[in-house]
């Protein structure tokens, strides 16, 4: 069986990303991060869905991006706004994230002699963030490649991105049918204590718009 | 002034790159990595090296690259060879580490508004590493203009290596002319307790040869 690292936020797409990484028969290694965050409850829904999903292994990798500020998602000065407040590059951007979460991937792979790296980006309903996007991702392969072992003995990287062009209701459609347990997962940028979802927020927004259109019944608690 | 990131690894290159940064008018921002290598001898040095060269701030990023293994210079179960046995990319090499400390400098470089960043690789005497050569280091570019708001704001990063084509006593000479103090850095991948080089992993070799064909008294302590 082939080894696949799967980037497990703990939200609903890279939760239906771990799934279809085992749908195509891999074995796979969730890897989350724990960078400064607002709220660790993402990384106790990555904790449920990679067992419940059945991970060979599951690291939570610590790196501290809020050291440096520069997003409302690390930096607790800044207000998470409503979801129509954003225009361009939203104020939730973390700088070079998923850039950084794709590095450490690539490493964790070439020191377990992995080649296929998952990764839940997609930019349908939404390509607010430059890192979500597909040419980000090839461009990414690409300097995977000429930096990594892969140079030398003449291989190929494959960063699978399963969800890039779905909407979110088609994700969760595709998660329900491999059967991802949506009531783990969490979207809200501004949960309260007790796990509750804002309902308000873009993130909120977009899920719950989701299981609608999807015809899903939503699990999510709102508060 | 502009803001530069400098890699600054605590060795004889990246202090030379920080003084080529300061040289080309940059206010240096120093980045260097507690990743679980052997020796913190190297964290000791870059912060020396970083005060003297006048570097505006110097921040220890902390990361367990160790957990993972891969590398003899992370992995304390795995031994150093001298310097004879090394052919393609070598032992010592840390898997993806360059594209981890790259990313790592764009997130910061992003945050702080800045659009310049300067890594020390060089690959005239030695090319063993991939993520030391040119072609990674424009993949990597481009990567990091495609994954943030270079992307939408349309400005490039400038990825600089001034010592890409240089051999290590041409690096030497550049650094005294610069007014580096070599006595700082390290270099040995078998440092003692007390600091002092081994002489023969491939490091010191380099590194020695290289004081000598410059011509430069060499400061280097040994045991």
């Amino acid at each position: 069986m082939e080894k696949a690292i799967v980037l497990l936020s703990g939200g609903l797409d890279s939760a239906t990303c771990l799934a279809a990484a085992r749908r195509d028969g891999f074995e796979t290694y969730a890897l989350s991060f724990d960078y400064g965050q607002r709220h660790h409850a993402e990384l106790e829904a990555a904790r449920q869905v990679a067992a419940a999903l059945g991970a060979r292994d599951h690291r939570v990798f610590r790196l501290d991006l809020a050291q440096w500020g520069g997003s409302a998602l690390t930096d607790t000065s800044l207000e998470v706004p409503d979801a129509e407040a954003s225009h361009g590059i939203p104020i939730t951007y973390v700088p070079a994230r998923n850039l950084v979460f794709l590095a450490l991937a690539g490493a964790w792979a070439e020191a377990l002699g992995a080649r296929d790296i998952f990764i839940g980006v997609n930019s349908v309903d939404y390509s607010g963030y430059p890192d979500c996007r597909a040419p980000f991702i090839a461009a990414f392969a690409e300097a995977l490649r000429l930096g990594t072992r892969a140079a030398d003995d003449n291989w190929q990287w494959h960063i699978h991105t399963p969800l890039q062009n779905l909407d979110k209701s088609e994700i969760i459609r595709l998660g329900n049918e491999l059967g991802v347990d949506y009531a783990m997962t969490v979207s809200c940028y501004r949960l309260d204590d007790g796990g509750r979802a804002c309902g308000s927020c873009a993130s909120c927004e977009l899920r719950r718009a989701g299981f609608r259109k999807a015809g899903v019944p939503d699990p999510t608690r709102y508060r």
